[in-house]
This record gives C-alpha cells, structure tokens and sequence, in this order.
C-alpha cells in the first residue's frame, strides 16, 4: 500500500470539502447566525489545517499507482469527508451527538436521503444548505469532482482507477480517451441539468433558498427535505418537475452525451434506458390501479403514484404521501423498485437497471446451457457480446449484496423494530433511498434506532454508494499487505 | 424432444406411485372407513390406465437421452405424480377443492409442509397416512427411487442426467460408478434411519401410526404434523429425538456412506458439515439468549429453541412453540435460516449451506481479485480447488433464487396480506420449509390465499425442490424445439 500517494489524493478532498463550506458560512453570516456561522468557520479551520500537514507529510510520494491504492483512495476519501463534513452539525449545536450527525452527513454524501432529525424545519438555513448540497456533491462523485477540476500532472493512469471505484454501475464508460475530460463532460452536464431544476422551480413560484436545496436533492438522488411533511406542502406543478427531474437523473449520463453527438439510434436502442422506462411506467400503472379510490381524483392518484415510483426507482427519497399507508401489493412494488435502483452511471443508487438487464439474460442463457451443455451460448446486449467476466462479475456482485443485507438485517432486528421496519431500514440505505416502511415510513425517521443499529446503517449507505468493493477492500488482509 | 422417452420413464413413475397407494387403502380398509378406501382404490385404477397406454405409446422410443430429456423427465414426473397424488384428497371429499389438494400434495412431495387445512385431526388415517408418506417419498426423490428400483436395460447414461436434475446441491457426487448402485445406497440409508427414526419415537411411547407418520415427515425433511398443535404435545424426550433426527436427515448423505466406509478424517474436515453445525450451535445460543423469560426453565427454552432451529434449518417445519411470538431478532435469525437451508445431497431444501460457503469464498476471493486485478485467486473447499464453472453456477443460481423470489412475493402480495407475511410465505415455499411467520406463521395456515397466489406458491414449491432448472426449462422454446 503507497500510504503517501493516497495521502496526495486525499489531502485535495479534503481542501475542497472545506471550499464548498464556503457558501453556508456566507449564507450564516447572511442570516446574522453567528453560531452556525462560527461552527462552518472553526470547521473549515480545522479541515485546511489537517489537509495542510496531510499534504506535506507526502510530498515525497512514489508514483506506484494500482487498484488497491484506488479502492483505497475511495473508501478512506469518503470516510474522511464524511467524518468533517459532521463538525458543523455538532459544533453549531443542532446535531450534538456524534454518531446522529455522522448518520445524518454519510446520508447526506451517499445521496440516501434518510434522517435522524424529527423536525427539519428549527434548523439554520447554512446547515439546511450543507445538508441538501451534501447529496450534490455525493451524486456525481467527490473524486470525480477532484478529477475534473486539479490539474493531473505526472500521476498518469491514476485516474481511471478512481473513477471504477467511485463511479456505480457494472461498466465504466470512457467517453473520451482522457479521465481529465471525461470527468469534466460529466459534472458540466450535472450542472447544468441542477440549473435546469433549479429555474424550473423557481419559475413555479418556489422560495429561492427552497429551490437550490430541492434541486441539489434531486440532482443527487438524495432525498433530504427541508420541510417537515417533505413535498407534499408543494404545488402539483412543483411535485411533478421534481417526478420529471428525478427520472432524468436516474439516466446513464452516457445517454446525455450521446444525445448531445446526435447519436439518437444508439440511445433509442439502449436496453438499460428501456428497461428503466418500462419499469416506470407499468409500477405508476399497476400502482395507480391498487390504489384507485385512495384520493380525490385519478389526476391526483397518478401524480403521487408517479412521484413515488419516481423518487424509489431513482433512489432519491422525496415523498407526497405517506405511501406506507397503501396495500400491501403498492408496497411491494415499492421494495421491489427500492432495490432494482436507476440506471447505472446515474447518480441513483441501488443494484442497478443495468445490472438487472444483465442477471435476467444470463438466466435465460442458464437455462438453455442446462438444456444443450455442448452449445456455446453468449449473451448480449445492445447487441454486442457481453464478456463472461462481467456476467459472473453481476452475479457475484448481487452475492455480495445479498450477504450484506443478510447479515445487517439480522443486526439492526437486535433494536427490536418490526421485520418490515428492518428489512425496508436495510434496503432503504443499502440502496440509498432514504425512506423505508413502517417505522421507518416517508413519516418517520432513523432517530430511534440504537447506537449498533446507526453504525451498520451508516456502513450500508457508503457501501451502497460505493458499490460494495471499496468499503469491504478496507477490511482486507491484502490490502494492507506490503506486496 | 425425444418425448416416448420421457413417457418410458414417467408410466413407471406412475406405478410407483400406484403401487405406494395401497398402504393408505389398507389402512382405510382396516378402519372400515369405506369411502377414504374407495377413494385410493380408484386413484389406483385411473393412475394404472393412464401409465398402461402411456406405456404401450411410448414403447417404440429412440434411445437418444440427454440433458433436456432429463429435465422435463423431472420436471413433467413431478407434476404427474403430483395431479394423479391429490385425487384419494378429493375423491374422499376430505379436501373437495381441487388447488387446495393440488397445493397439499405438492407440499407433500416437495417436503415442504406447508397445509392448506386448519383441522388436521379430522382427517382419516388412510389420508394421513398419504400425505406423511409423500413427504418421505419426495425426501429422497422419486425418480431416484424408481433409478433404484427399476432394471436399467439398455438405457445407458439416462441415470446421471436424472439423477443431475432430482438432486440438491451444487454437485452431484456418484458414490460408486453406476448410477443404479449410487441410488440404491442412498435408499438403503434413507430406509434405515427411518426405521431407526421410527424406532426411537415408538420407544418414547408415541403411539405406532403416529411414529410412522412422524418418523415420515422427519426423514423427508417435510413437516407435515397430524396434531393441531402439531410437536408441542409430545414430551421432551420425543421432542428431543425429532431434533436430533431432523438434524441427521439435513446431513449430505455421502458423509454417511463416507462413515460405513470409515473415512473419518474426511467426515471431520467436511467444510459444508462444519458450517452447517456451527450455523446451527450458533442460532441456537443466540435464540436462547434473545427469547430468555419467555419460558419457564433455561431447559426449556434450549429445547424450543433448539427444535426450532433444527426444524427451520433443515426445512422440515415441524413446531413445538410459536415462534412468530418471538423478539424480532430470533424471527430475523429463523428468516435467515429459512433462507440457507440444509446440506447439499440431503432430504432438505433451501439454498443449501454447501452454496452459502462457496459464496462465502467466492466473495473474499472476489475482493482480493478486485485489489490485485492480475493475480490469479482460486477457491477452495474440502482441500480441493473449485472449478470457476461451479462458482459461477452458484453465483448465478442465486440470481435466478432471486429473480423468481422477486416475482412470486410481488404477485402473491394482491392478496393484500402484510409484507411479513407474504415475504415469509414465498420463502418457505420456495424454501420448502411450511411454517412463516404472521398470517403464515406456525399456529396459521395458508387457506386465505386466493388462487392466484396458491399456484404461486406450489410453483414455488417445486420450482424450490427441483433446484428452479428443471420447472424453468419447461417454459423454454429450445426444449420443445426440433433440434
């Protein structure tokens, strides 16, 4: 392990973290409220201080640069941040327990959306701000960002390795031959499209302050709320943007790319896309039919079950209603789209659209090698041949998944919760939701869970956020190994 | 599809089947009970027809038999044996509803135990008889019965792939080179400990029909109980030695042919053994620690506890308490349980711990495959490397566990039951366990389920039986095709 170079890598984070700090101490400073005001400014301190010796301790570093030093880089980069980022919470007072203000950061980062606050509106507009622009910066990528905006100087290959341990999904598209440039075309899309949200809002007569928190949640597939009864205080012009923004924020960002190079007949024939759309669109059917009779109109209905299907689907998290109350059937769907998750290369969460596509044609594929073991049978996708490592790869990806949320579920039951409360709690931050069932409903919150249960929650999320590989690398033996 | 060969092997499935249906007529002569003997008399006499001129059409069959012609053998056996198995339910009128019988005797078959009935005393002891033996029938697998029965003349190599397609786990081990031979082992041993099953519950003063049926539902890991209240009458020591026997029959029955032949060192390095008695020590301990002053003595909690453990793990499903009652983490340790199963090459179902351990491995290999991508990693069991074929079998047989999981709990949650219930429902269906928890659990039963969601559930029970290959190869086109 090159401790040094990781150091180089995570000394920048760092730096940047407390740039981004920057705004909620204006905003505070705006609002007269010196104690958030203090808070950002004593953390911000702190952060430049331990990144200044952090940087100079490895200066010196080799330039070896491999996979583990990449997972590595990852993992301790977003605990880091996440560890930081929690100071304003506690130093302002609003969050004083540590471990409640790491929840709150790492759901923040990891884009889940799920809260241990029980009134979200008694906080200062600089920590409301933090909080919501957490999920901007968790969507695209912290490293991501580092990638796109410093200056890549003699540290060459060190890139790609970066963006296959932080970027989700089974592939890892280069849409140009340099990571510098990839990483850029990324979050200037990412940009724009907030922007885009952003004004949308505004021009539904939404506050300002409401409107970039909103679009930062969005944008990230997030899902923190600034309001106690989240977005159902909103307009149905407001609820529906916010459907339509989630949706597009689900998409692979290749697919805006493509679009913008003009090459409509590849995105037309993307399978994950389609699959995604029509998973959409029969869950807001079969809902909208289970839950008939449940509001006023067949307007209203179809614009929460969307609203709700959108916001599980991509992973964000924002609710109009309570959709804990629907029948059993609605909420099945529910758990069902919380775990398939949005498209791969997306800032949504989840297994994954992608993923899906692939363990279902690989069944189809299983079965006929049952039937003819002497026939090569390949599977393939947007008509092309999908290598067998990346087959198996998917497969054992959802084993991991599978023994993670085992073993976590059965931890967080020691808190006594009901099994759906648990089992949605799990899946919900696994899958970087937010909301669950139950007792973790679109009503409630993560504040009655015991110390135990919090940790394995927070673990969840970032493994979630970071697809499993880079968190568990940490726990093993080889990669500390001198070799 | 060489389907006149498929029919050579399923007339003489038939007649097995008729021919095991004349200890329950004896019975009901015995008990003058006129119209259960009629019942089974007539069953005998249409399943005898059907098999004669299924016979005489399919004399004349090709010799070609390959790994299609296996599956649909299994799959299609199955399903016979179950249509022609639940006519004495409805010919006596003591089950009139044709899926409500369909359901009991595919439960019986599968060794599942689930029941649609909610008195089972009322039955007469022809029925109960029946509905035990189908589990100790379904145990070892009916068609390795009649490989064990039957002369093989000129039927060379059809055996492996029958046996391939009928047994659990993911490897099937030939104990000696002939399939015959193998099969008849196994059903020496299986015959044996019942017998010795039988013996020791007689010895307990349990009375003889009782022992028969118990000692039936033991072997084939099945669970269905002829008491209301099903073991929790029975004293602790018949209690004690159900736990003891349930865990015998959960054993891959290769480790005993290993023990008549002495090889004890490779008994005690067993991995999948090992894991399999540790899961169980361990769930035990935890249980009793997690339901302490919910019973009177510390002995009685370690029995229930320990019964149900051993009944869950082993999916038979037998009960003694209702541990629907229990604190949510013993419930969430018992779905777990429902979940892994017993050994590969046992009476029980499940995922199987010899499939949980390769994943296990197959995970820590995977992550230090991601940390040192050119390194090669191997896997290995029992001493032995793992073919990466088998560990990519495993992976993927999760992914279709999964996918069909996902399905059936979606579908059979319109009969607007909670999500517990549903969820626990489809899992020890497809588990092959009986018992879930809630509207499911050990005191319930499943007669509230539409129909709909009762032929989910049998599904389910074969598909879980079967290993999902062979019921799945039924709906592929290249099964039924030409080539």
């Amino acid at each position: 392990m090159n401790y040094k170079m990781v150091g180089q890598i995570i000394a920048p984070i760092m730096a940047v973290e407390a740039v981004f700090m920057l705004p909620p101490f204006v905003i505070s400073l705006f609002d007269r409220d010196s104690r958030t005001a203090v808070a950002f400014l004593l953390t911000i301190a702190i952060i430049m201080a331990v990144a200044a010796v952090l940087w100079l301790w490895c200066r010196k570093a080799q330039k070896l640069f491999q996979a583990r030093e990449g997972l590595v880089c990852v993992a301790l980069g977003w605990i880091v941040v996440s560890l930081f980022g929690c100071l304003p919470f506690i130093f302002s007072g609003q969050i004083p327990n540590f471990i409640d203000a790491l929840f709150e950061i790492v759901s923040g980062f990891s884009t889940t959306g799920a809260s241990i606050l029980q009134d979200v509106e008694s906080l200062s507009r600089g920590i409301l701000y933090w909080r919501s622009f957490s999920h901007w910066l968790g969507g695209m990528g912290i490293l991501v960002f580092v990638l796109a905006v410093l200056p890549a100087t003699g540290r060459g290959g060190y890139g790609m390795h970066l963006l296959r341990a932080e970027s989700p999904g089974p592939e890892v598209g280069k849409l140009v031959p340099r990571m510098k440039q990839t990483a850029m075309i990324l979050y200037l899309l990412y940009i724009l499209f907030t922007l885009l949200n952003f004004l949308f809002l505004l021009f539904g007569r939404m506050p300002w302050f409401e409107s970039i928190c909103t679009a930062f949640g969005t944008a990230g597939t997030g899902g923190f709320s600034i309001k106690n009864n989240g977005m159902a205080g909103y307009s149905p012009y407001l609820q529906n943007v916010t459907t339509i923004f989630m949706i597009l924020f689900g998409v692979n960002f290749n697919i805006y790319y493509m679009l913008m190079l003009r090459h409509f007949r590849s995105v037309l024939k993307n399978e994950e896309l389609r699959l995604y759309i029509i998973v959409i669109v029969c869950s807001i059917l079969f809902i909208t039919l289970n839950i008939r009779g449940y509001y006023a109109s067949l307007a209203e209905t179809v614009r929460h079950a969307a609203f709700q299907v959108s916001s599980v689907i991509t992973t964000t998290g924002f609710a109009t209603t309570n959709f804990d109350q629907w029948p059993s059937f609605s909420k099945t769907v529910m758990l069902f789209l919380m775990f398939i998750g949005a498209c791969a290369g997306s800032t949504g969460g989840g297994f994954k659209c992608g993923r899906l596509l692939l363990l279902l044609k690989t069944l189809r594929r299983n079965i006929r090698k049952v039937l003819h073991p002497q026939m090569v049978q390949v599977v393939r996708a947007n008509g092309q041949v999908i290598d067998e490592k990346i087959l198996d790869g998917t497969s054992s990806y959802l084993a991991a998944y599978v023994i993670i949320f085992i073993f976590s579920f059965i931890l967080v039951s020691l808190d006594g919760f009901s099994i759906t409360s648990n089992f949605s709690a799990v899946l919900a931050c696994l899958n970087n939701i937010g909301p669950g069932l139950e007792a973790v409903g679109p009503t409630q919150n993560y504040a009655s869970f015991g110390v135990i249960s919090k940790l394995v929650l927070i673990a969840n999320m970032l493994i979630g956020r970071l697809e499993i590989f880079p968190i568990l690398a940490l726990f093993s033996r080889s990669t500390w190994s001198h070799r």
